[in-house]
């Protein structure tokens, strides 16, 4: 959503005479004259008119007249490059006005938003942009999407069609979790046996992350590399052994969860390696950021190792946590020494580090408040990782400027968010304010592959970009729903493929039967939420074939069942208003008794007969406690009602069934009534 | 099918322990190397399981054994080079022996092929191959497509998911029509202005066709070039007017059907392009044929050009047949010099030719059998052209051993093949026969794009793949269409897009709202047969986006209806035996209901009224008439219903209503009843 939108009648007519002009001193910046050449394909894929490409020059007259007033530095892109830009389209032009490069860039995406096919009595074939009035500017200068690709890694078009992603969204800044336990994915020529021994072959070239960066470039994306350390660093040490404070015994880790491998701090040979390894990664990545990571530091091999507890004596380092100071410190040097400033979580935060460095708080708003008030830059991540499954309604709450609320909770009786009990108050300064520079989503791939990552980032990435782009007082959740759903088809329109990959991967556990009946069925659960899935065993070799890693996050079905529930719970209970409830349960059970034979006959499917019968009773029970509500005569609820709902809203399958909380409403409301 | 396929009982599982051994004397070939290595992504694909690469010494034990007894000639592959195999699973162990690399390729997609879904009671979750004894080789050497990217271009990522498909397939020929009137879609170093002025900037660099020829070789087949002359040269000639034997002004076309350009055959600046031009393309592709088109010669230009009659004067050349035959004898100089066999379309076929050139048959069996008799080796395209629209069936009907059976015809009332009034006799020699090597599918782009192509593929090339490839004696239709509906699932797990190719074309034709309504409403319909399309005005850029080009060419819920209506017709009339046929054509009338809000409020779909309201009245003539015909008290037919019949069966919106044939039978069928 623009921050400012006036929408006037009439419209402008999209077809094969559509042209482009291109002025001011900015437009010979290569991302725009790119972004323009652009243009022509999108409308193919948005509209599916051919238009040859038709740029003219400055002074004739086009149907897009796009006007950049200022040409910036060259490169790269920085933090708080203006991103401003005005569009107003009439019935015969459209003019996009820009202060810089990267606002004309943002403009064109919103251009083709616009773009849609014309409707209503006697609206020609084809399609137009509505007669629009726009100013718009993001709200945050740093709106990002850190992509863990250790856990499971991404390769190359699955990066590409993020970014793609992300530029329509118009997020800016591609985080590239390059580095973790699991996996070493980035080729060093000074230390190549990190890619040889840390990779399973699987990392990206350097000429694949040049690539990359300058995609992400012509998108108007930075790309911020992480490699995380002291710990999360067991990847580097199979094939140096001596970095590592543990046995020297090393091998690719293959389970999740936080791992015990740590740097040795105390070594000069760690720093002569740091000094070489940065020193071609900062050349390599050309943003003024490098993220350090520094997170979650199990001290355990600093603590049993004899060498490093003598160092730290000698040292005065009292505990782990100075030991930790100390390795920043001297990474601080390594990093400043290349000419970049310092990125990590919130655990670098320490005494003595200077203003420039930005913290990345997956702690939340507390610790993101508190660096502000000291006088750093931080941005939020807790509350934007879209692999724990929550709803677009979460996140989309997340503010970097509000109070948390607390995540959604599995088994819930209701997962609608619940107001904190712990009140924080938003206290910063207008100073201190300006140094919350916006937020990350995050997607870790623990439980993400290749293969579905598109249906854990689209479309709730699209409501974490409106929150960090859009004015703060947007807050309609039925609207932003009502948008993400039309988001998602642009999205897809645009390359992403959340529904075709759900849809394949149905297909595949219907083997040679078609996905049909098992689509209606799933189409009410959901993924259990949080950390319970992780906390089983797994490891990135175990195969993410099953109906959880099919489905998507959210389900539509479940929701709009929910709201239903509200609204007739809420108003007079009679037949009348409850048929809509009736028919979307019966529909449920058919859907049971549908898919049954593919349950049971299906092998990676057994799992989710048990799902099934929890819908079945479900359904019966809803029924029974709608026909209580209606009056209906002798209608009573089974005895076993509470227990039932109970037992079917526990995670089952690694699955929730989303209509649960609905149904206990409901029970509850029957069971008021007839006290 | 394989050639012979024996099932025990039993199954091999394949789970990450999965691994391979390769062994004889063909192992170290790159092709049958490279083929192990994407056996494990292969996998992840068809089964979401995550095997990290595991090739064993030959010595060593593995679950699968490929043996390649011997190596083969290096480069390029030749026509009629070995496919043969064998696979044996037995429950520990697969057993793959190949004569020669490409048998080894082609058996481990038959393997791929086979790893499904555990199913049954007491099954493990997870995934197996059937204990399988299977002995197979060809029936043809030469099994292709042919593929036009010249009216609509098609990138590079198309043209590889397409040798992808056709790996799958085990088809060997890929025929790259690359110049036609509308668009010349190579580099040439040589003659850049080929490409520069003849392409609208939409071709392939060399580099680009370098990589297809890879990607090609590493999957079996063979790339032939075709650059079509002396006609469908348009493309060439506003970069070379010289070559033009027309008035010397020329711009690329963009309508379609045949066009007058012709290349100038008296002129020996003709011949010298050709000299360098042929020299340079034979370098750039590797096989011993080179196709030079020479179809459909409108003779107007050389009539009409004193200078060109003078010449045939002067050169005692009776007629434009005859300068043709002359053209021809100076390009086949041209291609013998530079070590390649010509291959042509028909009209090639003309005295004095060696017999080293391969025909191209368009015009069908006939003169291909004629060739054979003449000594000259030929492969069948008529009637297995895909763009034309029909179904599957026809195409597997297709076979150039046997007479052609007639196409079926637009509004037809029975769209089934008819055997042929006039009938040819299969005569030749076994020595003749052997000069058949096999045939190509035709995919002509007039009417499809790089947006819509895998819908037009896919999966009715694999029924022609297998008329190529399986014994001559399958020829049982239910069967195939059984088999097909599986290896169309199969064909997108590799990564063909049909499906959801066809689903987001519905999607943009939908707008903002859902497509289930339009999926469901269309699913009976189908484009147009044949060239009735071809004869409106369209030209290259004419958008391709209305609900004709969006659904599949032939419709499985149509033919299953006409199906039952066959069976109920020649069984019992009674309400038992017509329940299935009326409850859907109550789902197909609901389905109108359903659609017409969206018809009618999107301009894109306003065209499509008129075809719900066929298909409403043609469910409601089918109930009148199956209601005569079980007897129902006081039914009887509208009196207008043949006239609705006939009217709903002709072409509305470029497309048919293909339950319209089974509605007209159950209206004879209840005429016949009451009188």
């Amino acid at each position: 959503m623009p921050a400012q939108v006036n929408v006037v009648s009439g419209k402008l007519t999209i077809d094969q005479n559509f042209s482009v002009s291109l002025s001011g001193a900015g437009a010979r910046d290569e991302r725009v004259v790119h972004a323009v050449d652009r243009i022509f394909p999108a409308i193919y894929r948005i509209a599916g008119i051919p238009i040859l490409p038709h740029v003219v020059p400055a002074n004739q007259d086009a149907v897009l007249n796009i006007v950049v007033e200022s040409a910036d530095h060259r490169a790269p892109q920085k933090l708080g490059d203006n991103e401003r830009y005005s569009l107003t389209v009439t019935q015969s032009h459209i003019r996009l006005s820009a202060d810089a490069p990267l606002g004309a860039l943002r403009g064109i995406q919103t251009f083709l938003q616009l773009i849609q096919q014309n409707t209503g009595a006697g609206s020609e074939p084809g399609f137009s942009v509505p007669d629009v009035s726009i100013q718009d500017s993001p709200r945050f200068p740093w709106r990002g999407l850190c992509l863990d690709v250790s856990r499971h890694f991404i390769p190359l078009d699955g990066v590409k069609r993020t970014l793609d992603g992300m530029e329509a969204v118009k997020l800016n800044v591609f985080h590239w979790h390059l580095s973790d336990d699991q996996g070493f994915r980035v080729e060093s020529r000074r230390y190549p046996q990190l890619q040889r021994l840390g990779s399973d072959g699987m990392y990206y070239t350097q000429a694949q992350v040049r690539d990359v960066l300058a995609y992400a470039r012509e998108r108007g994306i930075r790309v911020i590399p992480e490699f995380d350390m002291p710990g999360h660093v067991t990847s580097f040490l199979p094939g140096y052994p001596v970095l590592g404070a543990g046995n020297g015994h090393y091998s690719i880790a293959r389970g999740n969860g936080v791992l015990n491998d740590l740097f040795d701090p105390t070594k000069e040979s760690t720093y002569r390696f740091l000094d070489g390894f940065i020193a071609e990664m900062t050349k390599l990545f050309p943003d003024e950021y490098f993220h350090i990571g520094g997170d979650e530091v199990d001290p355990k091999q600093w603590n049993d190792n004899p060498a490093i507890q003598s160092f730290m004596q000698k040292h005065q380092l009292a505990d782990a946590k100075a030991l930790h100071t100390y390795f920043n410190q001297r990474l601080l040097k390594i990093v400043t020494k290349n000419h970049k400033h310092m990125e990590g979580w919130d655990e670098i935060y320490q005494p003595n580090l200077p203003k420039s460095i930005v913290i990345q708080s997956w702690r939340g708003q507390k610790s993101l408040w508190q660096a502000a008030r000291d006088g750093y830059q931080g941005i939020l991540s807790a509350g934007y990782y879209l692999d724990l499954m929550y709803p677009a309604s979460y996140h989309y709450s997340i503010d970097p400027m509000k109070p948390p609320i607390p995540a959604p909770r599995n088994g819930d009786n209701d997962d609608e968010s619940k107001p904190n009990n712990t009140p924080m108050t938003f206290d910063l300064t207008p100073a201190q304010q300006k140094l919350i520079l916006g937020g990350e989503a995050g997607m870790w791939e623990e439980l993400v592959t290749s293969e579905n990552l598109d249906t854990r980032l689209w479309p709730r990435l699209a409501v974490i970009a409106e929150r960090l782009w859009s004015p703060e007082s947007l807050d309609d959740i039925p609207s932003m729903y009502r948008r993400l759903e039309v988001t998602s088809r642009w999205l897809q329109a645009i390359g992403t493929t959340q529904r075709w990959t759900s849809e394949s991967m149905l297909q595949r556990l219907a083997g040679t039967m078609p996905y049909a009946p098992l689509q209606a069925f799933s189409s009410v659960l959901e993924p259990v939420k949080g950390y319970s899935r992780h906390a089983e065993q797994y490891n990135i070799l175990t195969p993410l074939n099953r109906l959880v890693d099919a489905i998507m996050p959210e389900s539509d079905a479940a929701r709009e069942f929910r709201n239903n529930v509200d609204t007739y719970v809420a108003g007079t209970h009679n037949p009348a208003n409850s048929q809509a409830l009736r028919a979307s349960l019966t529909r449920m059970a058919q859907s049971v008794t549908a898919v049954r034979p593919l349950l049971q006959t299906n092998s990676l499917l057994k799992e989710d007969i048990a799902v099934a019968d929890s819908l079945d009773a479900l359904c019966s029970v809803g029924q029974e406690a709608i026909a209580v509500l209606d009056g209906t005569h002798d209608a009573k609820l089974s005895s076993g009602a509470n227990d039932q709902v109970a037992s079917a809203a526990k995670p089952q399958a690694d699955m929730l069934i989303m209509i649960a909380p609905g149904i206990r409403k409901l029970v509850d409301a029957a069971q008021s009534a007839s006290h």
